[in-house]
């Protein structure tokens, strides 16, 4: 066969759902040599990224670890892990990635039932509390920030709530974490799952997650085995802790070393300066495109600072402005997903992506095509 | 928290049961800046890796990519796609890996039966007839090369067996491919799934994947879902291949880099050539070994010269060695898993472990410390 040639992609700058920019210390670790999955420095890095996804993840949990597939996987982990045939589990729906909560539910054999709100809006906490007056479900499931809508979800009300339902509550924090704070004890979240690829600034490939002493009690009363084998966090538990590392899988050896040198920038900036950055960075971006004629899907209250959902002005052609910012600006934005597509954009300014060079490199463009 | 130092690991010879060492070539392409998951040039990128992997494994098939995790997911998916409550398999086992595919069966709620084999020996066609005598099974799945032992296992006869019985044909390929001769079409294998650590070089992550028009109209026809949402080529599918593609997961971008880059170096070499480096250096490893004393666990007939599975010598303390071959030589050989640990070594030359600098750094490290 006709051999393809060298790799030679373009230099892009990510402003879509993720992934984000990646920092050159980022690809640089990722780039180092492999050591082998069992090696104790490999041990020894595996244990140095479960703490600082501790700090990150702001728990106290010592199954916090690493899922060795992207996001999605991370959320196949946590419902394939706690639910089982004829179990009941309450997902809250505000977009795409709530409806896939639900559809790995029913893959589960869960009965599952579903609260739902308006894409672009968070789920209201009273249609959770009507939901639970007549149901006692295992677990309560909802996305913390929805990649297909902008919309920040707030936590608290709806975890206490599940708490006192006795249900465990589960969390999908994969566009947030890194972003926005994500408070899994204090918030009383008992499986935490993230991606590598958005505010962390890692490749994709790995789904950080965490589970309480709760959830794992949950997984140690299952009458029925987990049904993945790769996922089963009792088999996982063995390989990633504990003084005598049990073989299971081989662990993506350059991942780790990629996600590692991630958290610790992470860490470097700070978690409240990070923070900071995402909120002031989205505002700069908010009123340029203001500016431009773009207004937000989500109220003011509710909008994830890293994740900018904006209907894009009547009379363009999203499609074809989106194309001509990738082929002559080198720009990714997000196009609208499901119900939404064609109608707004996702402008991500996620982790490294979340510059002021990024959001003028952008706004640059807009006003020469669109102008 | 004491953020961890820059990473600094030692630069291992990787002469385990993988990951393998990988070329710097390799290693660079994997840490060029990413593109977006959909933007068209990685769509490009996709369908290269895909024309190579077909290349590789010598195949036809539409369905060949790469599943998003290392090739653990890879058994898991081919089983899960495949297998629905009640339905019947047949699992041969002769290693670890085969006990696995039965393990992952079983989750999926199939009927399995065993055919077994003792480890170091490979399947007796006799005794898979024999059980296909009672039973008319959806599939029969077999390990090729099993990493546990050291085991090359004949296929075709089997092969012949399962599709006479109106069986579909799963093969194991996580350590062969890349390093021995695959037949995918010749051989009549419906699914077969690989591995990118292993004799293709790449970092782990990836698991290399064909599906036959046989396999995916077993799956078109399932009565239920896919248990799991992640791995479920129906949706792959249309993430994977086809005009327009959807949204499914984030595949890992610089896993993709490194596997493209890691296909083309196996195709500048050519297979034969490569399965000729591969059996050249395993003859040469074999005698030196003899001179220290070690012998193979397999009859010459059956040996995987990428895998060597040798018993070392009475009154060594193999774990001690191993110790400090790593220690001091920065040498990773591997020990034996299950009944075999403790009695074998696994020693791999599989890509870029394959080299006569290697095999002379290991013996070389052999006689100073046994001598």
């Amino acid at each position: 066969m006709q051999i393809p040639p060298e790799l030679n992609t373009s230099q892009r700058i990510l402003l879509g759902p993720g992934p984000s920019n990646v920092h050159p210390r980022v690809l640089r670790a990722m780039a180092q040599p492999l050591v082998g999955h069992l090696d104790p420095e490999f041990v020894a890095i595996m244990d140095e990224v479960r703490g600082m996804l501790r700090a990150v993840m702001r728990t106290s949990n010592e199954m916090t670890f690493a899922i060795s597939a992207p996001g999605s996987a991370g959320m196949e982990a946590a419902l394939v892990n706690l639910l089982e045939p004829g179990d009941e589990a309450l997902i809250c729906i505000h977009g795409v990635f709530g409806g896939r909560m639900a559809d790995i539910a029913e893959r589960c054999d869960a009965r599952v039932t579903r609260v739902e709100a308006e894409w672009g809006h968070p789920i209201d906490p009273d249609d959770v509390k009507k939901a639970l007056a007549n149901l006692r479900p295992k677990l309560v499931a909802i996305v913390h920030a929805e990649t297909s809508t902008g919309v920040r979800q707030p936590l608290e009300e709806i975890s206490r709530m599940a708490r006192e339902a006795g249900a465990l509550f589960v969390v999908d924090a994969v566009t947030s974490l890194g972003g926005i704070d994500v408070r899994t004890d204090e918030w009383g979240i008992d499986v935490l799952y993230s991606g590598t690829q958005k505010c962390l600034s890692a490749p994709p490939g790995l789904s950080p997650i965490t589970f309480s002493e709760r959830a794992l009690e949950a997984v140690s009363k299952r009458r029925t085995k987990v049904r993945s084998w790769f996922l089963d966090v009792s088999l996982l538990r063995n390989y990633w802790s504990g003084g005598q590392r049990a073989y299971h899988h081989t662990a993506p050896v350059s991942m780790a070393f990629a996600l590692r040198e991630a958290l610790r920038i992470v860490l470097e900036e700070g978690l409240e300066a990070r923070f900071a950055r995402h909120q002031k960075n989205h505002q700069i971006l908010r009123d340029a495109l203001a500016e431009l004629g773009f207004s937000f899907l989500v109220d003011r209250e509710f909008r994830l600072p890293e994740l900018n959902a904006v209907l894009v002005p009547a009379g363009i052609d999203e499609a074809a402005v989106r194309r001509r910012l990738l082929d002559v600006y080198d720009i990714e934005v997000g196009g609208g997903l499901g119900p939404l597509a064609g109608k707004i954009w996702r402008i991500g300014l996620m982790g490294e992506s979340s510059s002021l060079n990024n959001i003028n490199a952008l706004t640059g463009a807009l006003r020469t095509i669109l102008g």
